[in-house]
């Protein structure tokens, strides 16, 4: 098969959004009027994003998935996105599943394939991703206030735990590692949560790195710290809030590190006003979104992690980065 | 040096047109009123799409020229792109030359880099470009109608020269294959020639996988079909142009394929009626861009090779496929 036999088998779809669609130079969009486009690139490789054994469906979900997170961070309702992947050779059963994961989670999303490219190489898929957001309406990373308090949606850590059991440095019992399984190659981006948000979040960001690095991107670009309680952290873990943690025999601190740096999450970490505590829940119940509260921005920068009595604590938590 | 940190150094720079660019999960682009955004995605993988030796600043402006390309195909104007970078690691000399090859390129069209993603991984670069026209005014592959002139922008076929030189199966003289060198590792996009072709030309396609190749694009989206003169494109090679590929040697059949299936030329090959054959030289004129006749649209479906005196021509003629 050739690449342009494995573009209109895979890939191709009656385009209804972009005026050309897959199968021209350029891909044509067009926001609304009032509507600024938000735009983000995500780019994922085999054995850093993904397992080799990952069932393609799944991580065509995945793939569009981390990048609908982003569109999610910023308030904006997604519109279109394009695929670049490089693949080793044609595998037609992985293609078909690839396609339709991703195709599954697009649909969902009303989010359509305009356009990308196809190469040989080693496994890479990148996927850019458009949303469009009322103009200013956006959230940022940079709008956090001292006061304000400090959210999380979801859950936190659970798909840390899977890649660790993964990686044979725990080992979790059959149902609750097939749960955990789920949420690091099933992510739910938390898009119908970022648009409640709208005029309510002062900041956002979504939790891709760990929960402690996504955070201090807040921090830096509002110019404030923060206090995070690192037990509400924790029992953000599903696995946690459910009891089958504590039933496996796994410890407080390794929960705790789960939870703060365990990345992969695809939550959204935000900031608000105390003032504004009940309209947060509300969006949290309009976009069936569990939303919890885990702390407070302060003036003073640094983040400080205090557990439940309010107390220090002393370990250290540390944040995903591809390079250190 | 770690993944924020390398992003700073060589990516970051002041945002002018996008409310937030490289930094936020998202950037904001809004195109101005009555302009439709053109977007266009290209994934570049090392030993096939460059060599690992090529120089880094001839890289980075190659990464992203091709995306100009596929801009000047469809008429748009550049406004701005995202980078994604897989890197097998920190190599701060090949960073610094990548970033300048780039931003030099990016400046001379003023196309802003406004967000991305880096990630450890065989080394691999995506890059979604956008581009503004307006609405309704963007050069489609579709538009071609029998009767209409075949044209070709620039040179063709050196990159392709320069490749074999590479591979082995020919040799150039030093002279020769730097100039055809800095053709496969140096494209120039048409982006001028692209906005002056808009309301001239019916139809339009950059060469990237060989005219032939990319011409097939144009009739298939059309339903028509072209007569190519097969020597008016060799005479388009800039080898054969100053008479450097007669002095070396160089067979008229190795000529004409490298012009006709060689690939890497980031030209633009496009239709226009008869007769718009004088406002299509003076396009080429105000983009300071040659343009030349080679050949016609057929009302009949498929591609016929003719020489310079008319007659059909039986050498056979590929084009290249990622995954054929």
């Amino acid at each position: 098969m050739g690449e342009f036999d494995l573009i209109q088998r895979y890939f191709q779809r009656p385009a209804t959004r972009s005026p050309l669609g897959v199968g021209d130079d350029c891909a044509l969009l067009a926001p609304a009027p009032g509507m600024q486009l938000a735009v983000s690139s995500d780019m994922l490789v085999e054995g850093r994003h993904f397992l080799s054994t990952v069932d393609p469906a799944r991580l065509g979900h995945k793939a569009l998935a981390v990048n609908l997170s982003d569109l999610a961070a910023c308030g904006a309702k997604p519109l279109a996105f394009t695929l670049a992947l490089a693949l080793p050779g044609v595998d037609e059963g992985w293609l078909e599943g690839f396609s339709r994961g991703l195709f599954a989670l697009a649909d969902q999303h009303g989010c359509e394939l305009v356009g990308g490219d196809t190469t040989r190489g080693p496994l890479n898929l990148c996927i850019t991703v458009f949303g469009e957001v009322p103009a200013g309406a956006a959230l940022l990373r940079s709008g956090a206030r001292a006061g304000d308090e400090l959210w999380t949606s979801g859950t936190l850590g659970d798909a840390r735990l899977a890649l660790e059991n993964f990686r044979g440095t725990l080992s979790l019992p059959g149902p609750l590692f097939e749960r955990a399984r789920a949420r690091m190659e099933q992510p739910a981006p938390r898009v119908a949560l970022g648009q409640a948000l709208r005029g309510i979040a002062s900041a956002a960001a979504d939790v891709s790195d760990g929960l402690a690095g996504d955070l201090g991107h807040i921090l830096r670009a509002s110019r404030v710290g923060a206090t995070l309680d690192v037990d509400a952290a924790m029992h953000c873990i599903a696995a946690v809030a459910d009891g089958s943690a504590a039933a496996a025999g796994l410890e407080r601190d390794t929960l705790r590190a789960m939870a703060i740096s365990g990345g992969d999450d695809y939550e959204l970490v935000f900031t608000a006003p105390a003032s504004a505590r009940a309209a947060v829940e509300q969006a949290g119940r309009d976009s069936a979104t569990p939303v919890t509260r885990i702390g407070r921005i302060d003036a003073e920068s640094g983040l400080r992690f205090v557990d439940a009595a309010g107390a220090p604590v002393a370990q250290r938590f540390g944040s995903f980065d591809h390079f250190a």
